[in-house]
């Protein structure tokens, strides 16, 4: 025991504190920070540069191209997050089964590179339901963990809007459950797409009247089928401006998002991650709900791959040296 | 009275009885039927000329070449339902408030050429719900009432699905609600624009079990947004192949618009109309519900112009000549 522990205080004298190449490698976007041995972020570069636009088994020349330099130094170490590790992506890092925390993400980390650079598996978990129907996620858990070391706070219940919503129970650092909702995605689809589109003016900005009016209907008895038309009809019947419109379908659908949530005024403040956009509006619907609520911007994303990476990379189950 | 008598039996003498030309014009199509004195279809014609394709003061010259010849014997008369008679049509006919049937619908016709041809408005309704979200329809009532007449009913709940599905409750004759849900539409973006058309192979023929199975989730509780999300896990973790995936997305909407209606196994038979492939995928989940139904195709539409005809012209209050 002592000449190990001795071993490890010689092997610190000798090698630099690590410091940190933290990627986030989405479907439409590539983004870095170089962050110190304190987790402060140093650097960050942004690319257009997402995984459905790299050719496969093209990946690791990306890399070199935008984050080579930053590699350069020995002691620095990579942990990437995001659609990179997905079937279309780099590799495939498979899920990790839900309840999970830093321990089974660590110890699920996909090396490309031995001790160096790691991808991060996205979470998978099954609903609590006859179906038992699966659900997943990839890049969106180091938020989650982000948010919660930026919180100092091991328990929430957590909303990172957008494309694909994401609601997350987290008890004691692990999230146990969480569901996907295809509101951004089914927003972006009937205001481009839809019968809708053709009487809305979807350049206006959030009109909150109507938004919160969608609130509203979207808490009444009923299927959401059936609420979308209401778009249709309340310009139909000149009771809502066509650039009121874009702010009431929203309203529609995040409104039915919250309704599925077993949210209590009196619980914890619900912590919403994501664009200003969305965070605002969420923001706005839980407060209009009487849901207390905090928001947590991009940031979280640094946070949750400096704490993971402090946790792997020193954890020696997990360490493939 | 006697001497009125008379002079009713002289003109019918000197007049053969009318005719009927009966004109459907939708978004899309234009369809015509020649119907003799006793509604009997004598000639169909079908255009791919729906109101988008007409220029705006277009549509008189519109029906004269498709239809001036079956109105050249002046005892033909005419009656025009359909999105002819919205703002974006030949003229506007007023929607018609419900609950509605004949009596309402006859005295609402838009007489375009008096005694002649005229425009049957669609039927409004306001939901029965705090916020009076109003619902329209064009065209489906003629429909319904054919339904009803070929069905020798008075009182049903129908639905007619499609792009916009529509769910109506009859009683006594007349329409006395009804909702539309956005199911056809919905299923035409998802399975065409999003995140889900990429793993779907849509050109694949009904998967009953697949759709059956998206039948059993949408009754579940829960939202359709995150029940969405199954079509993409189901397919990723190899559940369901991509050709069950659009038969199992086309059973969770389905399925959603079911679960919002108030059906009783013990109730009548709902009537479906529509579409052969449609009809047959309500008539199964139905089945699969314990709901009892039964279906009617297009002939519905003439059957319901000619009962309003004959409504409509022997009514004197509603005789503009």
């Amino acid at each position: 025991m002592s000449s190990h522990a001795n071993a490890n205080a010689h092997a610190q004298v000798l090698a630099p504190p690590p410091e940190w190449v933290m990627v986030d490698w989405g479907t439409s976007s590539l983004r870095g920070a170089l962050l110190n041995a304190q987790g402060e972020v140093l650097e960050e570069r942004s690319f257009a540069q997402g995984i459905l636009s790299v050719p496969a088994g093209g990946f690791a020349q990306v890399f070199n191209e935008r984050f080579g330099d930053w590699m350069a130094p020995p002691h620095r170490r990579c942990l990437i997050s995001g659609m990179a590790g997905s079937r279309q992506g780099w590799q495939e890092a498979p899920y990790c089964p839900c309840p999970a925390g830093f321990v089974e993400l660590g110890q699920r980390l996909l090396w490309l590179a031995p001790g160096r650079i790691a991808l991060v598996p996205g979470l998978s978990c099954l609903a609590d339901d006859p179906l038992h129907t699966p659900d997943v996620m990839r890049g969106e858990e180091v938020q989650i963990f982000g948010a919660l070391q930026l919180a100092r706070c091991d328990s929430a219940t957590l909303v990172l809007p957008g494309t694909h919503s994401k609601w997350v129970q987290v008890r004691h650092g692990r999230v146990m459950a969480f569901k996907t909702y295809m509101t951004g995605e089914v927003f972006a689809l009937l205001s481009q797409h839809s019968i809708l589109a053709k009487t809305m003016d979807v350049s206006a900005e959030l009109d909150a009247a109507a938004f919160l009016q969608g609130i509203d209907h979207s808490q009444q008895a009923g299927s959401l089928l059936h609420k979308l038309f209401a778009v249709r009809t309340l310009g139909l019947f000149d009771h809502l401006s066509a650039a009121a419109l874009p702010s009431y379908l929203s309203g529609l659908l995040i409104g039915e998002e919250l309704r599925d949530q077993a949210l209590s005024t009196t619980a914890s403040p619900v912590m919403v991650m994501g664009s200003d956009t969305l965070t605002q509006r969420y923001t706005l619907a839980l407060k209009h709900l009487q849901i207390a609520s905090h928001s947590w911007g991009a940031q979280a994303t640094w946070a949750g791959l400096y704490a993971l990476a402090c946790s792997a990379f020193v954890t020696p189950s997990t360490d493939p040296l």
